[in-house]
């Protein structure tokens, strides 16, 4: 298994927004989700992409997408607006489930939690583990609190010297993830 | 320089659409144009980024995006929408450009054009050169013919044994290439 982990410092927690956009930057979490999830004609059955969203009106929740439980995924942002707002407000669908949830609970017992950082061991070579779970900070960043506290027991990786997009980092760690697998 | 060109097989050539999806898969557009030209709180000033519309009601179009000159780039599906559906009007916006174009036209002068494909060279270690084309195809794929025609000079390169999307292969070239110049 996968697993993704954004951190939306903004992102809403409840249905009433007019576009992703303006709900905290929801968009971010929708080009995560599709970079996480989706292949060519295709969903990642082995991946669970998770998003701890921590604006109004009722912080924090987790959004859970499981791969392999997605039903009717949609690939563009308008079709994720509908999706999303559904479930901040309360409907479920196949594969998404919306509950309480912080980053502390989610990594406090894991050994396998990897944080991106420029100057961490490459991706391409350090030891992951069988199941990794990679925490991915959003348009702002972790926040030092919370990064500090999973770097108790969790690990700096690194892509490379350039920064990139949220959903560029989740794309760019399925690909080296891919990548392994093959060779093994 | 990097190029990469999008092959749309139905995008649309004018401004009058309701959303990008809706639009012959224009929404593949904004999703390649994020991971081409973006980088966390930058744009690349090295990326060009083409989209080839053959869609109603006047293909074939060329819609050209330069990295260096791009100015206001909003990030969200939403936001391009206003964007594109202004270009394809004809409405001027600093970075981009709209003209007749074809992909014989664009790749006919050139030896460094690569074509993405599973049995070609890996990407990690093919020659490149300074200033490579990578041209991708949409939802569909690229039409043979026209795969043809590339690669009587150009190249097959892979990205490894997965299909990835359109967006998907445009992020990981991104970072192969980041890589290497970072070796150098």
């Amino acid at each position: 298994m996968r697993e993704f982990v954004l951190y939306s410092r903004s992102g809403r927690t409840d249905g009433r927004f007019d576009s992703l956009h303006g709900a905290g930057r929801l968009d971010v979490v929708y080009q995560c989700a599709l970079m996480a999830l989706h292949r060519s004609h295709a969903l990642r059955q082995d991946v669970v992409f998770r998003a701890l969203l921590n604006g109004p009106p009722d912080p924090p929740k987790e959004l859970i997408i499981e791969g392999a439980k997605l039903r009717d995924a949609p690939m563009d942002e308008r079709g994720w607006e509908g999706l999303l707002r559904g479930v901040l407000s309360g409907r479920p669908h196949p594969g998404i489930e919306l509950r309480r949830g912080s980053l502390q609970a989610l990594t406090r017992e894991r050994d396998d939690v990897f944080v991106l950082e420029k100057g961490g061991e490459d991706i391409r070579t350090v030891e992951l583990g069988q199941d990794p779970m990679f925490v991915i900070g959003d348009q702002v960043g972790l926040p030092k609190k919370e990064e500090e506290f999973i770097l108790r027991r969790g690990r700096k990786v690194s892509l490379g010297g350039k920064e990139y997009l949220a959903a560029q980092c989740v794309c760019i760690i399925n690909y080296v993830l891919d990548l392994r697998e093959a060779q093994c």
